[in-house]
This record gives structure tokens, C-alpha cells and sequence, in this order.
């Protein structure tokens, strides 16, 4: 029997598990990224976790299928580069798949960590048993990540799913992926937590606005209701574009609850065709934070050769 | 040697080509579908431009490989049911492949039209060689075919690739669709016509204020010029989302010229993220009036068991 190894890398921690074949969780271990500041010492802390749970385990190299990563930007996929991380800097076509595979011996594989999640909840997740899914993952920035016909869409160049960059306005704000109105520039977390900031006249963490929303409080209620209307129609194109038979959405900010998502359920439904507006489901991601670390091994699991 | 029918029907025109395997056209036929009122007469009209071309070419039934349509509207591709027509009224969940088929006892294949053109574009046109390919046609209303590793893209109720209600704003106009401010309540026929009509005093057809762009007219310039920064708005998000080797345009409106199409190129280079934007070509067309027959043929091409 061989395990297979989860690592799921984010601008804030790595998380990392250890599977069996099943994917059912063994072990797991998480380690604070924002203390590794220079590239090679968070490469070395990758490889150093993956060395100690081998080792609290009792496992060899040969014990593991392999190493599957879900990294927070762009990667080309099939050759293992990391275009760049939006949110790490002194990341740049760095060839990772390479440098891991030369220190540890076994086999890497890596994808964006959008995609993975995307991959885990159709596999495992919310849209178990749907062919067409589209996913989001609303966290900093706002993620995608798309499965048709069961099988992940990555794009030509490794870069779909970008749902927070479709425009919502013709003009409107100046976004920093350089174009404009892009629902990110409304909805991202910067912009929620501003608004809020204003309106309470306090500094307030989207954790405690999802908290005041979940009391009933009118004007987080209605934060999160005018970013799921602006979400809403980000999603109405998406739905009328793809037809797909559920949409998924996840990530920290999905954690706010009814008044989200009733709000891009009902902006979905009023604004998309009929046949689409009908067929799509609007679910809330099931796996929570370890669905970038499932998503993982599952595409270790999928790649591999047995 | 067998042969293959591809006939694309639409509101104006039945258009039915005869094609060897190589999809040469070996003879074809056109007759105007507007006299045919009833839905009856118009599946006879069918029928009968069949068993024409087949006594004038000397062929028999078991020279055919099958017979593909295009056809104006939503279809249930694998089951043959026409959904309906939004141009064409009496058609609604009528079961055409089951009635081709009793009556011509030939292999029948259906799907929609801008499926079948983006079939034809992809395999034997403007996008041959490119893996992930976005048509859109401009005619009466504006619609869309996806092509995503090669093939087909359907969407979970056959309903895919309606880049005509993408929302490029959050409020505006009423869609047609049920919608609000899709990009075909912006830019449809209609529309351009009434705001051309305004402009100049007097009714003014689509291919008149081609002409004029073409001899460089400012009002006719600017009205394509607008039109092609709005759809440009709404192919940055297609872009963004698919991130798609090519985008092809086709259709009546697309004929307009160079002031449509640079705006349409400039609008996405601008907007949409540096990635997806060096990596899309944004191309004409290329097999003009004829596109629905072909990839109706192909359609049987590719499903037809030999």
C-alpha cells in the first residue's frame, strides 16, 4: 500500500497531508509560511516536511506514490514552473517540480491551488456526481477553477478560471490585474473590509463581519448581500456562458453566510437564462480548508503511473 | 465511397450541401424557409431538398453516411429534440431527429448552429491547429460556440456559449432573455439599426453601414467602433475565464469591417490580464455563409458509426 503526500501552500501557511490510496487523511502538519521570506528557505521547509512525516510515520520513499502541490498563482502544469505567486514575492518562472524532484526523490506534481480545490469538490466535495462545475474560492483575491465534462480545464496557457477579473461595468474602478471594473475590484477583501471600516467607523475583520451578518446586524447583513448581488452577476454570466450543472463557492469570505449566499443565489436566478438559471445549483464548498490538500493528492492520484 | 447532407436551417434560408468524406461539396441547394409557415411544411421542405439532391447526383440512401443539421435554436444533441426556435414560431420539444428519421430512414445528426459553425471554424477554418477556441456569431441576436480541447463544449443542458447575455453592466437595459444589460440588448441587429437610423435621418441597413465604415465614414465608424468595445467587454471576461488560444468571429455583423474588429482586438488587449491577452488571437472567420453546412457535415463525420 502507498501514501500519497498533500501540501496545499498559501500565502499565510502550508498545509500538509499524508494519504492513503482512499484519500483518507493519516497525518497532517502545518507550518506558518510568512516566517520563510526568501524562496530557497521556503523550499526548504517544504522539503523538510515532507521529510518529517515521513519519518514520524515510519515510511520510505518508496512507501509514496507521490507529491502532489497546490501553489497560490499561475503554474504551467504540465512542465512544473510557478509563473509567479501574486502574493509571495521572489517567485518567477521558477522551476519547482524540478528542484523538489532533485531534493526529495520522488515524484511532483503541482497545479494552481484554485484548480485543486475545484478538482477536490467535484471528486469529493459539494459537486460530487456533477460533470460541469464551476468553482470559486472568494479569499483575498477571488479564485476559479473549472471541471467540464468531468475532466479540469486549464486553458492554453494554464490560466482559466479567472472569475474575479470578468468586468461587471463598463467602466468603474482600475483593477491590479490591469483592467477594469473587474468584480475583484468591487468585492475583493480589501475593498469588503473598507467599506465595512466606514460604516462601523472602526477597523473590523471579515470574521467579525460574517459574525454580525449571522446576528442579523442590518449593515453587515447588507455588505455581504451587495457583494453577492456584484458576485451574482459576475456568476449570471458564467452560468449563461457555460451551462453548468452547479457552481461551487468556497474560501474564507464564504463563510458569510445567508445573507451572501441568498443573494448570488437570487441575483443567479433573476439575471440568467432560463434553461441555465433552472439547471444550476449554488452550493457552498463542503471540504473547507483541506480541500487544496485534497485536491492534491487527488491529482497525485490521477497523474501517477501505478 | 460514401457521402454526408449537411444542411444549415435558419430563419431566412435552408441551405443544404452535399459533401464527399474529404467534406468537398459536391452540389448544393438553398431555398428561403420564410415561406414555409407551418411547422409541417417546413420539415416536407426538408425532406424534399434530401431526395432532390440525392435523384439529381444518382445516389441512394445506402450512398449516405448520414444527414447533419444546424439549426436555430437550443437542441438536445444526443435525443435530436429541438428545444425550440427563438426565430421560428411552432417549434417547441418537437423530436426532428425521430421524424427525419421515420421518414428518411437515414442516420440523422442535429445540433445548434453556432455549435456547428464553431465545429467547422475550429476543424477546417480560421481556428484550425487551435485546441481552445471561442466563436462568436453576430447575426439577429449574438451567440457563441465553445471548443475546449479539441471538442465540443455543450454545457450540462445543451445551452452553452450564450456570450450574447454576458452582463457588461450592472444595471441597463432589459434583455430579450429575461436578463439585464446582456450585451445583445446593447448591440443586437436592432439595436445598431435604431441607433444608426437616428444618426442619419433615415432607415439603414446593417450592410449599408458596413459600406459606409468601409469608406471610412465617421458616424458609420463610431457606431461599429462602440459596438465593438462593448463586445469586447464582454469577450475580456470570456478570455479571462477560458483563457483560449483564439476567438473567431463570424456572422452577417461581422462583415463591418476594420472599425468593428480593431475595437473589439483593442478592448481585450486592454483589458484583460497580461497572460490571457498575449496569448488570444482574436480572428475573422473564414468560412463565411457556408460554415453551418460544413460543420453540420463534420458533426456526422465525427458520430457517424462506420
Amino acid at each position: 500500500m502507498k501514501y500519497i503526500i498533500g501540501i496545499d501552500l498559501g500565502g499565510t501557511n502550508l498545509k500538509l497531508g499524508l494519504f492513503d490510496q482512499k484519500l483518507k487523511i493519516k497525518d497532517r502538519k502545518v507550518l506558518s509560511t510568512r516566517v520563510f521570506k526568501a524562496k530557497d528557505s521556503l523550499i526548504k521547509a517544504i522539503v523538510g516536511s515532507v521529510e518529517d512525516v515521513l519519518c514520524r510515520n515510519n515510511l520510505k520513499k518508496k512507501d509514496i506514490l507521490g507529491i502532489g502541490l497546490g501553489l497560490p498563482g499561475p503554474i504551467d502544469f504540465p512542465r512544473g514552473v510557478v509563473h509567479f505567486f501574486p502574493n509571495i514575492p521572489g517567485w518567477k518562472n521558477i522551476p519547482l517540480k524540478k528542484i523538489l524532484k532533485a531534493r526529495l526523490a520522488m515524484e511532483i506534481f503541482m497545479d494552481n491551488d484554485a484548480n485543486l480545490m475545484s478538482l477536490a469538490e467535484q471528486r469529493l466535495g459539494a459537486a460530487r456526481n456533477f460533470r460541469n462545475v464551476f468553482c470559486v474560492t472568494l479569499g483575498t483575491g477571488i479564485g476559479g477553477g473549472i471541471i467540464l465534462e468531468g475532466r479540469l480545464y486549464r486553458g492554453s496557457g494554464f490560466a482559466s478560471g479567472e472569475i474575479g477579473h470578468i468586468p461587471i461595468n463598463e467602466s468603474g474602478p482600475r483593477c491590479n490585474c490591469g483592467g477594469i471594473a473587474c468584480i475583484e475590484s468591487y468585492i475583493g477583501n480589501r475593498r469588503i473590509m473598507s467599506a465595512a471600516a466606514k460604516i462601523f467607523g472602526k477597523k473590523i475583520t471579515l470574521e467579525q463581519l460574517s459574525q454580525l451578518a449571522k446576528k442579523k446586524n442590518r449593515p453587515a447583513c447588507a455588505i455581504w448581500s451587495g457583494a453577492g448581488k456584484k458576485l451574482g452577476i459576475a456568476l449570471t454570466g458564467v452560468v449563461n456562458l457555460l451551462n453548468p450543472d452547479c457552481v461551487v463557492i468556497g474560501g474564507g469570505v464564504a463563510n458569510a453566510g445567508k445573507a451572501l449566499f441568498e443573494s448570488i443565489k437570487n441575483t443567479v436566478k433573476i439575471r440568467a437564462m432560463p434553461v441555465q438559471a433552472a439547471q444550476v445549483k449554488i452550493l457552498k464548498a463542503k471540504l473547507g480548508d483541506d480541500a487544496g490538500m485534497i485536491g492534491a493528492a487527488l491529482l497525485v492520484k490521477e497523474s501517477a503511473h501505478y
